[in-house]
């Protein structure tokens, strides 16, 4: 269940003292045939370093291989930053015997500072030397940052393996995919065929996920396919597995959201059209006032309300009329068309659905969440220094 | 300094035991004299049932006193809310000796619960008993929620005064005002012209705060205008005299943001024009990672640089070219033109300045902003409960 559950994969994760000694932070990915792949990046503005020369490489190449540093971001550091990342991947190139081009690169850590390459370089000859088909585990622990665990699925169906790795528990909220992933896949597919599969996958599961509200500089989610299991195309099958493995790592990436003591799923249905729906969804699931709640386990609809009447949507808030909504949670209704029923549901566990039927249409989206803890606040005043 | 400081306005606060007993929680403010006024309102999508009564007031008749209740903010109500505060509405307009319509109500506090008419309507016998030119303070105490003080001000000059009291610690953020607040003033306006200077007032102080992002269901500002000074007109100077009692007003609100540790002025300059800077510095003044790094007193500019990469503008993110940036923490350079200098700026003060140049045109925006501490967890983990 990891990034080499595929045929023809192998991983490795290796301690390179980026930022603290005795712990692994760098991890290599590659394919040992051929593969083809795609690619998605954060829709923010200011972009690594390694995102830039990853668009670079996969307009002239194939990516064989992938190298992941965590400690340092690598972004917002120039000229420089990118020069970093060219090297980053020259180096591990020429250990795989692969071409710059073929390796793409990722970072994740402090934004604003550059790759300490004394540390990096060295470490990617015993992080080569060490792959293996058993290096998922290894590979996986590499790329956590403030992540309390290592996050990995898979799915094997109809001949095939779909599996991977992510990272990610702070600056988690598409556009996209906020956090790091790596997808494997020994399913065929030809040169350009990846990004159609892998971009409706990512809308329901990485882009529907969110722990702060958060696009990070770095988002980047990668899919290699090698063909190595030599399975007959069944597109249909594959999509599932790509979307089923997808979610099961978007949802990992909540259930260790930065501080979590409780994990939301916010379903939107009868908006005008889905991206009203998920508009609204997403505003609910970032409202500071809604996350704190939910660490209260207080059942203060009220403040959900407040969220949907602010979404953004269209370049205005999203119209909607009060005296339609019904409001359940845990599937006891709170609001019954904008009338309030006075009852009371139970949120004292660790989970908590919050189901918002708007009346107006067929429109609908959900988006995973966590609450606003003290543990939040403690991990984000502390993690620099 | 409050809102009795303007020639011919009285005003009380008493007790109604809404939510608490012996805490003032009712407030009345009246005009002596006929008066002129206007109102702003929240742009939330979901109203508090008496903005919707006030609305409609303010289109029959000029508003002579306002009614505020603390405790519950009759929002989601229903129907049945709307009654409520007509019924507030016509009982303190008999007493007054006014018609229903020249009364404004204004509710703050829990979403979602009806007002306790059978506490507020007796409580107003009391309420405009008290009403006296020294009632200002009374008035402001009332009206506090999770506020820890009183906010008022006042500025006198060219013979008028402008004087006025606000709350709101917690759910604030434009659209607009994101607290209530009225402002009273002995200036001579004609009906009709309040609002004209009331507007571009309200853009440069209530819109450009934030504690929350959270923009409330419930928020006002309404201008009161009664001509009392006999001043002659000097419509610059009123202006300017209602832009610094409303920006004297709104820094009040950040400066008691609920959990409030580090007040820091966001200054956006350099922006294509000033929406796309007001865009980036609102961005940047409710990123839950800016906000606790201000708490952990870390200058984690990578955190500012992702905001300004995120923020929402004409309906994508804005466009900005991260090798311009040049960013200032309290005057220090930390980002020159996109190239990181490693100075280490003092931010342990409970203060702190952000200036951002984006190197692209003339556009520029300010904003203030809290920290997110525990205590805003806490604050709102606990509020309901």
């Amino acid at each position: 269940m990891s990034v080499t559950t595929a045929k023809g994969f192998v991983a490795s994760g290796v301690a390179a003292g980026i930022r603290r000694r005795d712990r692994k932070d760098l991890a290599v990915v590659r394919s040992l045939v051929p593969a083809t792949g795609a690619a998605m990046f954060t829709r923010n503005r200011v972009q690594a370093a390694c995102l830039t020369v990853n668009r670079d490489n996969l307009a002239l190449a194939q990516p064989q291989a992938v190298v992941i540093n965590s400690g340092v971001a690598n972004a917002a550091t120039g000229e420089r930053g990118k020069l970093d990342a060219l090297a980053t991947a020259a180096e591990a190139a020429r250990l795989l015997n692969l071409t710059a081009e073929e390796v793409l690169v990722l970072s994740t850590g402090v934004i604003g500072q550059r790759l300490p390459l004394h540390k990096l370089l060295p470490a990617l000859d015993p992080g080569v030397a060490a792959l293996a088909a058993d290096g998922g585990n290894d590979a996986a622990e590499a790329i956590m940052t403030t992540d309390t665990c290592s996050k990995q699925a898979s799915v094997t169906r109809d001949g095939f393996t779909v599996g991977g790795m992510t990272k990610g528990s702070g600056m988690i909220h598409p556009e996209l995919a906020t956090m790091l992933a790596v997808i494997t896949t020994d399913y065929p597919l030809e040169p350009g065929e990846a990004i159609e599969f892998l971009r409706p996958a990512v809308e329901t599961s990485f882009n529907a996920i969110s722990v702060d509200g958060e696009p990070s500089t770095n988002d980047c989610v990668i899919l290699l396919a090698n063909g190595a299991s030599e399975a007959p195309r069944n597109d249909e099958a594959f999509a599932a597995a790509l979307t089923e493995v997808c979610a099961d790592l978007a949802r990992q990436v909540v259930a260790d959201g930065e501080g979590i003591t409780v994990l939301a799923e916010i379903n939107v249905a009868g908006a005008v059209d889905n991206d009203q729906a998920k508009a609204i969804a997403r505003r609910i699931a970032t409202s500071p006032l809604v996350k704190t709640a939910l660490f209260g386990h207080d059942a203060n609809w009220g403040r959900v309300l407040m969220a949907v009447g602010s979404a953004p949507y269209a370049g205005d808030y999203a119209t909607v009329d009060a005296s339609l909504i019904t409001l359940r949670y845990n599937g006891t209704v709170v609001l019954d068309k904008g009338a309030p029923t006075d009852v009371e549901p139970d949120v004292s566990g660790p989970s908590c659905t919050i189901d918002i039927d708007l009346g107006l249409g067929e429109g609908r989206a959900g988006y995973l969440t966590s609450d606003l803890s003290y543990d939040y606040v403690r991990i984000n005043a502390d993690y620099r220094t």
